[in-house]
């Protein structure tokens, strides 16, 4: 049902819409935090805008990500659930996984490559998850989960091009919505795109007067040069960005939401993004990955597009490594 | 009316009382913000008990000094607001003077040594205040205090050891009690013991069942050693902790209360505190300065005395250096 980029193609699967977003809300509640919206006078005096922070980073598990795997994993009929899941991932999809996995009481797995960080694996295992290792290429990892499945029978579950996946992760456009009494725009970072996915087909479909932009680093603009082409663009070879979750390229699935959702994608410097990160520590006293600094930065390089406007930012999460912070000499 | 540490001996001030803790609440209210209460199911675990985490690093100027400062300007008679107010701080204390002396409209000027750091008088100077630097030593600051009192006639503002200040840090508690629904124990820092202070007598006024305890660095215990004392003890000359808001002794009002209202102090090592400050860092994402990781880590270090208890801990502020952080090598 859900299976893994390099196969995607061969599904005939749908975007989702706003109902499925609701029924993901039903599925994943009461394993998902209901996060807060913080405001910071600061800020606002800055962007020469009203800004809602969605606060993902107090997420379970640490960023959005639980939700999009949570409503997969639950989703799955019993029969599939039986085998387990699996899924390959250094980052945050990967925790989450293994967080949903555990909370239904099924096993997962999760490749990793052997240089991963070795938080990043003690995460995996904290949350309950096995850890397959493989060489750090795409092929190896990609070989590594389709042998898993052929031994185990586990399901694959996608990181963003899953329409169940794209539902869970609406699900925080759709409390941001219920937080806020009028807004203006949304903005949320773009890497494969599963969440601004979910974000643009909600908010276009239950609140059209709500525009939806995504933010990408200038190193991994794959969304934005595809939004200019009008079609997919070539993914770019190995980005190198300190936002690395936004790394990826999108899907088919979630390009055909980005297409049709989303107003325009800014793309920003490292020095900006990092400069972003900084700022949000230090003003508003929170830890946030480089990742949501992304919109930030956009929010701050474009004063003349939010001036004035009430915008709801996307902080997807607050996974960061305390010993390499992106400002250290 | 309100005077600096060396001259408080001469004042008959008392402490104030619950009731005069409702009046900061209202006099403050509007200018500082009611902040949220956090949990984290991680440190629960760890700690065996339910923590309640008042995040006062989100308040206003970073600190809940706000709350202190801000009653204390705002009751001010308007002849003598009219000549300004005066402290002498280098840390959080004169950027809430600053603060609220802006709201009010008037003067702040804050006393620093030459040799503070320059991101903390940038942060005065933000929120309006004048600086004048002074040698860094004790008599040099109460001189140029004194000497800035004499000539401009502006009100000295004592961070901890004034009945206004207690009762300010005191609306904390108060909001604290009106969030939640029962608690077994509030945990605050101490230092000069203005919060332990308002805390204590706050609570045991109008919640007695709730048993107040402070935390203090083993290397500033000045509260601790008196109250085993019975007595105020001896100042520790020149205490090296990494908890620099907690350096101060107890004043004679302070220590009033603390003998009064507070069931014990504990005391932790620097190493716990470090680590107490990056599990909430790296688990609740929040930024929070060293000085309110020492009520977490005696938390976690006194399992035995907080076992199965829901635990209030005022986490007092989030004003830290990002490039000087402890854990960096």
């Amino acid at each position: 049902m859900t299976q893994m980029p390099e196969t995607a193609g061969r599904t005939r699967a749908e975007p989702p819409a706003a109902r499925d977003v609701d029924l993901a809300a039903q599925r994943i509640a009461g394993h998902i935090h209901r996060t807060p919206v913080l405001t910071s006078s600061f800020v606002d005096a800055l962007a020469g805008a009203t800004v809602f922070f969605k606060c993902e980073n107090f997420q379970k598990t640490g960023s959005f990500k639980a939700r999009g795997a949570s409503n997969a994993v639950l989703a799955l009929a019993d029969d599939d659930a039986r085998r387990g899941v699996v899924t390959h991932s250094s980052g945050n999809h990967g925790q989450a996984i293994a967080y949903a996995a555990a909370r239904r009481g099924i096993e997962a797995t999760i490749v990793m490559p052997e240089n991963a960080n070795a938080a990043k694996k003690a995460a995996v295992r904290g949350y309950g998850g096995a850890i397959v290792e493989c060489a750090p290429s795409a092929s190896a990892r990609q070989a590594t989960l389709e042998a898993i499945v052929a031994q185990t029978g586990a399901v694959a579950i996608h990181p963003y091009n899953d329409p169940l996946v794209i539902a869970g992760q609406g699900t925080c456009a759709a409390e941001l919505l219920a937080q806020l009494d009028a807004i203006d725009a949304v903005i949320a970072p773009v890497g494969g795109g599963g969440l601004i996915s979910g974000t643009g087909l909600f908010i276009s479909e239950r609140k059209p007067s709500v525009v939806v932009y995504g933010a990408e680093p200038q190193a991994a603009d794959h969304a934005r040069r595809s939004l200019r082409a009008g079609r997919p663009a070539e993914p770019a070879d190995a980005p190198v960005t300190v936002a690395d979750g936004l790394k990826a390229p999108l899907g088919d699935l979630t390009w055909a939401c980005v297409s049709d959702h989303v107003r325009d994608v800014f793309a920003v410097g490292e020095p900006e993004i990092i400069a972003a990160m900084r700022l949000v520590w230090e003003r508003m006293k929170i830890v946030i990955e480089p990742s949501c600094a992304v919109p930030v930065a956009a929010i701050l390089a474009n004063r003349a597009v939010f001036a004035g406007q009430r915008v709801g930012v996307i902080l997807t999460g607050g996974n960061v490594d305390l010993d390499r912070l992106p400002w250290a000499g």
